[in-house]
């Protein structure tokens, strides 16, 4: 029997690790990484990096190219769908090629991989599909949802008090549905306008060009748009997300 | 200047922990411990096994009496208020009394200190109060939610969907607010009825007493609802958590 392990390796600072993980990394023997041939090279160096420091050799990384994703289609979850289905098969000839009966294989899955990740609906595409078979865990992770909350010091829920995590697409096009809510997948400053809110944006979390930037929506929204540009503009990405509180509360 | 960490130390399992944790607590001299008084032995018992194992010599444990909670006020936010205000006032004696300038003191909190918790709440309180002055750090940590969705092999969140996150007291009164839900704090199995859903349950995650369930409500209520009623006789207390997904979703 083939086992996978679906490792969350936290959302940017190598210290997001949990013992759980670093064991996870030492029992697994082939890394499988989809790459995808991304400006994010930081992002991939620090997964090198934590194999470098807790892999126990001898251990393998095979790559597989990342199908790229369609990102002009106006349906976005059926471009997603079908990228995801591009993606499962590139996984399964991981899987097939790659991992022999009896090894362990493991994707490292940025933050938590419950969070807004293809990974486990892809890798149960793959068992469903049948022609591969293994076992698999999941190893949670620090998602920038708790990175988030943690470098601003506050609280994601309040007393008794439920919260929304939904994306920058759902808040654009839906507009607030709570009065606590956390967005992620943001390309577009969805948070402009929102002036009965605070927001804590984050950005970067966990890393050395992590910026972090809170108060009313009304008095830093123009100042997180600008900072946010030109840190895409340097970096040439960038991934952040806040929590947005209606004031008052 | 005393210096204080508020340190996720995960849901249950040990191997939670992350390296950000462990050296938070290796970096504490003063642990600072509300005692509930209460008959969570083991929870108690985990965080002591936490601090002899990755805590550095010499450190001290200083310990204060949680007030009691009035659990059968009918208003539950007034109730906790109240309960949090005594609570900051031990809190604060701590701090005080038992914190020198230049010394590390530490709340070792269940879970993500982010997720219904009220530590942060309180340490802000003390800051305001202005008695005492300090600086303080958060440490994230992986949350029962994280650890839900790691262990049921399934992701939080569905592709561009939202997911909210609530209380069983809201679910119980307001009914289900969207297509993906996790609850918390539930003393009632507000699941109940709800048999448009399909739940993914855990009760004491993490730990060796760790029970799953998961189908669609209406055929896996009943014996959530039995197994739940029996750990809890047994073990006189118990912890659960539940993604509520509605089917065909
Ligand atoms: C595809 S999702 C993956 C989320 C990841 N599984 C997690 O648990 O955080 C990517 C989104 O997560 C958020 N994100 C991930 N890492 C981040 C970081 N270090 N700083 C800020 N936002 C981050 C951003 O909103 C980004 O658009
Ligand atoms: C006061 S809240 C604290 C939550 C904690 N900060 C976290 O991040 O999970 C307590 C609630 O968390 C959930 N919970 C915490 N630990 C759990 C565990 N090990 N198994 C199941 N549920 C848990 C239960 O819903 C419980 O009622």
């Amino acid at each position: 029997m083939k086992r996978l392990l679906v490792i969350g390796i936290g959302a940017g600072d190598p210290d997001h690790l949990t013992l759980q993980a670093i064991k996870a990394i030492a029992a697994t023997d082939v890394f499988l990484v989809v790459d995808k041939g991304e400006v994010k090279h930081e992002l991939v160096q620090l997964r090198l990096d934590m194999i470098a420091e807790h892999g126990r050799r001898p251990y393998r990384i095979a790559e597989a190219r990342d199908p790229e994703r369609d990102r002009t289609a106006p349906a976005y979850a059926a471009a997603v769908e079908d990228w995801r289905a591009r993606r499962a098969l590139a996984c399964e000839a991981l899987i097939r090629d790659e991992l022999r009966d009896g090894q362990t294989g493991a994707f490292l899955v940025w933050g938590d991989p419950g969070v807004y990740d293809s990974t486990l609906a892809i890798v149960e595409e793959i068992l469903q599909r049948g022609n591969v078979s293994f076992a698999y865990e999941v190893i949670p992770g620090i998602s920038s949802v708790a990175a988030l909350t943690a470098r601003h010091r506050t609280s994601l829920t309040q007393v008794g008090r439920p919260v929304h995590l939904t994306t920058g697409r759902r808040l654009a096009e839906h507009g607030p549905t709570a009065d606590d809510m956390v967005v992620m997948l943001d390309a577009h400053c969805s948070f402009a306008g929102q002036d009965d809110f605070h927001i804590h944006w984050g950005a970067y979390l966990g890393t050395p060009d992590e910026i972090l930037v809170a108060g009313p929506v009304a008095e830093v929204g123009d100042r997180i748009r600008e900072l946010r540009a030109e840190a895409r503009a340097r970096k040439g990405w960038i991934m952040d997300t806040y929590l947005l509180r209606r004031q008052g509360h």
